[in-house]
């Protein structure tokens, strides 16, 4: 069948027809078919989630109790170990499948101005920051060199001639005003791109170390870590964020004359590491060699326990096995979860996976994937083309009870992890949730289980296993869709 | 003259009869008697300190080029010498007072939940913590043991017998909805009283250590340092703060078994420092020998640059003198700027600069300190008899245009350091600020020069000179007042 076949066919089966009290549904066309998808189910599936503290408990024993799960370390076994078991004991097929994943120790980070406009004699400012994940180490006694602040890449090359043998700090502001007034995720990108690309682009010049400013919102100097890429074959450099208020001392201090900085970091690069991805099949009634994935990240940095990102997605996501264990609903096709290993600094296990299935993507139907914080549960984010959306309908309606009836409609990745199947064709969607202050957290030291309120969870548990089981259910699998990025 | 004479001729005198837009005026009575301080000197006061950048550039130093400034450090002994030049500069006479200061030197923290129910094993949980000002160190391997989690005294006083060798946790919430209503400084020493006493309460037991929960706010896992106290004779035992998430994950912990936790402090207690108050009269045009004290602290804790603790208020106040050397004007009495010294760990300053004045009190007529925090001016805290406040209507007049007409009234301590004045009968005051946020940040790493706003200081400087020279132009000084604590 092809695309635009297919896509006429979903369109026409998956309309719904019935009354509701969704406000979204004037805005789209009806028709008066009958549902292909029991409305009932899903209500009960609504109902369950949000009755059920399987998540509350998991997300504790995950965070509180496991700790932060970095890859190669001990902590992420234990996550891959228990969250398999937990799925073993919920009745669910689980595969663990292997994954070589990098293995970056932290280790110590200190900084301090050693000379600056105005210094008093013999005094030197202390500076809060962390390592970036692939940071190289500095030398033993540390790194001392000039401080060449830009704001931009524009800037960087403008005062490429500065750059050797200094330390480029990369002063970029996180867009709060953005993130407040609907795209939290566009901020971070945004500001992202000189934690991801700034070291490698900084080395290319000769810069001897990198710094960023963290990415986030609030104002508590905390510093956010997160990984920088090097180039294949580029040696790295030592690479550090700052915390917001330290990168505005520097940058005003800079304003006024030449700023010299001791860095010391010490982190290691290791051997690879093993680890495995958590899949977790629920089988289906009719078709259960095609499935609908529903995933989140097993992995979190190590400044704190990751309970929002992304112990929140990941738990959240086994708990839609739980809820159709509970409920004995088993759709048409297989429901897969999978906890990823490795998302935060490498991606192994979204590639491992992605390489187990390549030969037979047909059987991928749709991807899901909770990657986006603890916030409450707006609705649905969706990587389909506009004219699916009415399709989506009766996942807004069982959803409407809890507030849950946005539909976000995106062009491109809605989860690192599931991106190469996006790229393969395969829809992707993730819960839309509220995530104007998840950078105020996200790889800090206070992303903890405290940031996540119950409620919210239940809210996100409940979408996902209402929006899994639709995509599970319909009649047809939804069609092909290229995403544009 | 005795004090109820001396009151009634304050009364008679002081209060104001011009009509004006204060709408507090309504609630006091009124009479026609001619202003005893002249309007228009208190409107230059406070236009001039609106747009004056002293206080703002005075502050940056201090802050982002001077830094922490914690007793016996050389960033304390850099701000007395500079804040002294700077007043002599403006045409002060200047005295630096000598007090000997405690050497408290805060070294590293480290703390890990290495035992607790579901503790998987191998696994400890790190911790985010501070010693708290006056700590012991622990044994240099650490000090491991039993976590007793308690929430107040009486708790610690049932639990009395599990105390002996053990960890005491005082678990006592910041109560942050008290603040947003209306007295941040209440609920300060509400949750203060267990970082101030807890530690010496825990030792009397027999505790081997003590953590507090931080007192504070905010939930970025910031661990809020500040003093702790014990009594004359009593050997310190280690103590520090934990960040509240902190305290939240070992109670948790700890209400399903036993936790163990392995604490490692190393402060040192090194031989008292030499340090000085910084004093600058700005000379009476009548009776230069009396005096109206204006004043902040020098010193702060040592996690970040105090900007908002004290920086705001000792610079708020050297700013009064700025404004009175720019309008080119002497009051009947002198203007004394104090920048006290070991504000918080020891109050040395303050306890030298009463035993130097204790003979001639006649001569100290009223003290105001500034210390909370960076807010904008509501107006003005007076510990004075209620009968008194219509007195100070000029002020609150001069300050309507900047919305700074609040008037407070306390019975007790208005500043650490002019309490033992205050205790005295010299009527006490302060700058009433938006305190609300002001403990989100307070004794933590994040009090950072960006959390001033410099249209906020200016308000404080506006608040505290016409507040000064109203005070310092009085016909007759205030009598003698004995606040209640």
């Amino acid at each position: 069948m092809s695309t635009v076949a297919a896509l006429r066919a979903v369109a026409a089966a998956l309309v719904v027809g019935v009354s509701s009290l969704s406000p979204l549904r004037e805005a789209v066309s009806e028709t008066t078919d009958t549902p292909t998808v029991d409305p009932a189910a899903l209500a009960r599936i609504r109902d369950a989630a949000m009755s059920s503290d399987w998540a509350w408990r998991h997300l504790a024993r995950l965070t509180d109790e496991i700790g932060p799960r970095l890859s190669g370390s001990p902590q992420l076994a234990l996550a891959v170990t228990e969250v398999a078991e937990a799925m073993r004991q919920l009745g669910a097929r689980v595969t663990l499948q292997p994954a070589k994943v990098p293995h970056w120790v932290r280790g110590d980070a200190q900084a301090q101005l050693v000379d600056y406009p105005g210094r008093p004699a013999g005094i030197a400012q202390r500076l809060a920051l962390t390592a970036l994940g692939g940071s190289a180490a500095t030398p033993e006694k540390g790194l001392t060199a000039r401080v060449i602040v830009v704001h931009d890449m524009t800037e960087l090359t403008a005062r490429a001639g500065l750059v050797r043998g200094n330390i480029v700090l990369f002063d970029s502001r996180f867009d709060q005003r953005l993130a407040d007034n609907g795209d939290a995720g566009d901020a971070y990108s945004q500001a992202g791109r000189y934690r991801f690309n700034g070291a490698s682009a900084a080395a290319k010049l000769g810069a001897a170390g990198a710094l960023v400013r963290s990415i986030g919102g609030a104002n508590f100097r905390l510093p956010h870590t997160g990984v920088t890429l090097f180039k294949e074959g580029q040696t790295p450099i030592p690479a550090a964020a700052l915390a917001a208020e330290d990168a505005d001392l520097v940058t005003r201090l800079a304003e006024s004359g030449p700023v010299t900085l001791t860095l010391l970091l010490t982190p290691k690069t290791l051997p690879d590491a093993d680890s495995d991805n958590v899949i977790a099949d629920w089988p289906g009634r009719e078709k259960p060699d095609e499935y609908v994935i529903v995933s989140g990240h097993l992995d979190s940095w190590d400044l704190a326990t990751g309970a929002t990102d992304d112990g929140v997605g990941v738990i959240g996501a086994a708990a839609v096995i739980e809820i159709l264990k509970e409920l004995d609903l088993h759709p048409r096709r297989s429901v897969r979860f999978i906890g990823w290993t490795n998302e935060e600094n490498g991606g192994r296990g979204s590639k491992a996976y992605f390489a187990s299935v390549a030969q037979a993507l047909d059987t991928q139907c749709a991807a899901i994937e909770s990657d986006d914080g603890a916030g409450r549960s707006i609705g649905i984010a969706a990587a389909v083309p506009k004219e699916w959306l009415p399709a989506l309908r009766p996942v807004q309606e069982a959803l409407s009870p809890i507030g849950a009836t946005g539909l976000l409609r995106r062009d491109g990745e809605v989860g690192a992890d599931i991106n190469p199947l996006q790229q393969a064709g395969v829809p992707g969607f993730a819960p839309w949730v509220d995530a104007r202050h998840y950078f105020d957290y996200h790889h800090t030291a206070a992303d903890t289980l405290d940031k996540v309120d119950p409620q919210n969870l239940k809210s996100q548990v409940a979408t996902l296993a209402v929006l899994a089981y639709f995509l599970a259910e319909l009649p047809e699998p939804l069609p092909r869709f290229k995403t544009s990025d």
